[in-house]
């Protein structure tokens, strides 16, 4: 049987600058592999989530393993939860969350409470409290994130965010945005603990030491993002393929976690800037013989679009392009390369803008296109796809694919 | 932000002739405007309703707007009677309707009575009527056209016309279509009301003197395409946008009005072969300030594919191409140009045939394509696209689409 390594790069796609004479900055790159793989390869353009719809990076990665966002996406919150550590039961209504400081009339002063280093303290403070008979799961995070699973019978994930997303203005209560019960109970529960959290951190003795040294406590928990476990067929149960995750990002390993994929840590692997991506390529080595698909996650790209520096983004993408050059050597193994969205620098946001796809491997259908971007891709074999036709053409290529009809 | 000029050329697309060395009146015709958007521009052919589905001019400008016919559109009624400046409630039913001419058998003798010139005092005569609850509402409108709506508590558009659309029979009964009462009570009031009506004109002094005339008494009301109003979200509240409607035509004033467009009298803009186009692009220029989107609509394109003349179209779409000249002064602006269908020359009538599109503006993903014609712009960048889906590119290019996830 064939493997497949299927290497998201977040935020690849753009559109034309002036300063790279009307190109993007993955056509201004000097990329000979990625052109190698697109020269070998059938090539496509892919709209993630559906034409004209600017894709989240969830939403995204939901689409592109093959489960429909419209269908599957609740919130982020289960993701990122996941992606921490957390256990995701059914029935769970889970929230991405920040330790915060408000003052008295619960005005946000600081969404990150002075960027805090470790929320350990705080998080063993509020652990496995219990209001009304839900318990209260929280988990720290990096700097000043937190996650947070509210855990009991007959909650709702269709409630508000608590998070105002903003500084200056006061903390929202949690509203049901349905008339359910459910929904209903579920806002008034979270309110009660958020009002607890508020009290009990602000009588903390570390945080009354912040304070007479002049700087923020840490003594609220802002949250967002409500969401509840996908109801989902595990990726290897669809599939039949065994699958880990090579990324840095949390999210990406609470995706991966999530659909059942190993996300084991790697090391250098930091979703950020400097991730070392030689490392990255050298696990799908390591782990060759005990996976079948390897999910290659490479974030930067995304976030020198959303700074807007097309120069970074242009360079970073040329150090993808030279940490490829081992996936040459895989035998019988499909190679695909693709990203998530588009992310342009004019923008400094997500974009709908479709995005390239590659897929190279032995006796596959490959077509005339001979360089890897927006616009040579667009005229490949593959033609328009969306995010959902790309696991199922990559099933059909290893010959996997099960007969409709007869 | 960006502004957008949206262009509509009614029944542009057409099918390969043989006079034009088999190529179509759009491929024939010399275009340096429209040609320069397709260099600048992304283009690509669009399905405006679906693959293989023959649309309405009403079905296919809901779609380019946005709202997909198949959930919105339920007769072509509620478009023309607010064209024709009718106000239109919830829960009304709208017809389309002739004044036409029966015998005594009631055998339509001619559909349009003559082509009557003015239908002012028969309108008089019968609006306002009530029938067991239900108002019957009436104005005139070009020639031997009339709107009707009927108004009162518990109607149904689920009705079949009255108007047997051929001359030499009988006029049909309205009947229901389900069996809802609401359907059944709303055919039969209808009937009561048509059956008075053709009392009431049959004794009209002016219609016993046309007789003696020897002219066509206009003695029936036909009507045909029951709708109500689409329970719609208006164009602003969708997009943001402040939307314009620069057109003649009445049906394409109605459909701009009911989705919340402002839609003035255009001097010169006659939705016929003599319109003046250079005053409806010197409308956008005059507008420009005060709106964001305007919708331009250019009719006898489609006209001249109905009577099969397909020179007249080619001169005709020359014309447009000079027009659109002033266009290119405008700074950040996205210019769309397309077609609600196609009408081939051989045909008559509308077909299905995809129709091209083109986007111009800066920074956006231009293509390969140098000339704007059917054939060209399917190869175009954005693919072969529906025309719900124009919209929700529009905005994503403009940097105003909402995330799906986060």
């Amino acid at each position: 049987m064939k493997k497949v390594v299927f290497v998201v790069i977040d935020g690849l796609g753009d559109r034309p600058l002036a300063e790279f004479n009307h190109q993007t900055p993955l056509e201004a790159a000097e990329t000979p592999n990625l052109d190698k793989l697109a020269a070998g390869g059938i090539s496509g353009a892919m709209d993630t989530v559906d034409v004209g719809v600017r894709p989240g990076s969830d939403t995204a990665h939901l689409a592109l393993f093959g489960y429909d966002p419209a269908v599957y996406y609740t919130g982020r919150g289960p993701f990122e939860v996941a992606g921490l550590g957390m256990e995701v039961l059914p029935g769970d209504i889970c929230f991405r969350a920040n330790m915060g400081t408000v003052g008295k009339d619960l005005v946000v002063k600081d969404r990150r409470a002075g960027r805090i280093d470790d929320t350990g303290e705080l998080v063993d403070l509020l652990n496995n409290s219990e209001i009304d008979g839900i318990s209260f799961l929280l988990k720290k995070g990096v700097g000043h994130r937190v996650g947070l699973i509210m855990r009991g019978r007959g909650l709702s994930a269709n409630i508000t965010d608590c998070d105002p997303h903003a500084e200056g203005v006061k903390v929202h209560q949690a509203e049901a945005k349905d008339g359910t019960p459910e929904a209903v109970f579920t806002a008034k529960t979270l309110n009660k603990f958020l009002e607890m959290a508020h009290c009990k951190l602000s009588g903390l003795a570390t945080n009354k030491e912040r304070e007479k040294r002049g700087e923020l406590a840490a003594n609220y928990v802002l949250v967002r993002g409500a969401g509840t476990l996908p109801q989902i067929t595990p990726f290897f149960d669809k599939y039949h393929l065994k699958a880990v995750c090579i990324a840095g990002g949390g999210l990406y390993k609470g995706i991966a976690k999530l659909i059942g994929m190993d996300a084991p840590e790697i090391k250098g692997a930091t979703g950020k800037f400097d991730s070392d991506l030689d490392k990255k390529i050298t696990a799908v080595l390591k782990l060759y013989s005990r996976y079948d698909f390897f999910f290659v996650h490479i974030k930067a790209a995304d976030s020198y679009g959303e700074d807007g520096n097309c120069q970074g983004k242009k360079e970073f993408i040329e150090k993808i392009d030279r940490s490829l050059a081992p996936l040459f050597h895989l035998k019988d193994t499909l190679v695909v390369v693709t990203a998530d969205h588009s992310t342009p620098c004019r923008l400094k946001a997500h974009s709908a803008d479709d995005v390239p796809v590659v897929i190279y491997g032995q006796e596959i259908r490959d077509d005339d296109v001979e360089h890897f971007n927006e616009r040579e891709c667009a005229k490949g074999r593959l033609g328009h796809i969306k995010g959902t036709n790309l696991m199922p053409i990559i099933i059909d290529m290893m010959g996997m694919a099960e007969l409709f009809g007869a």
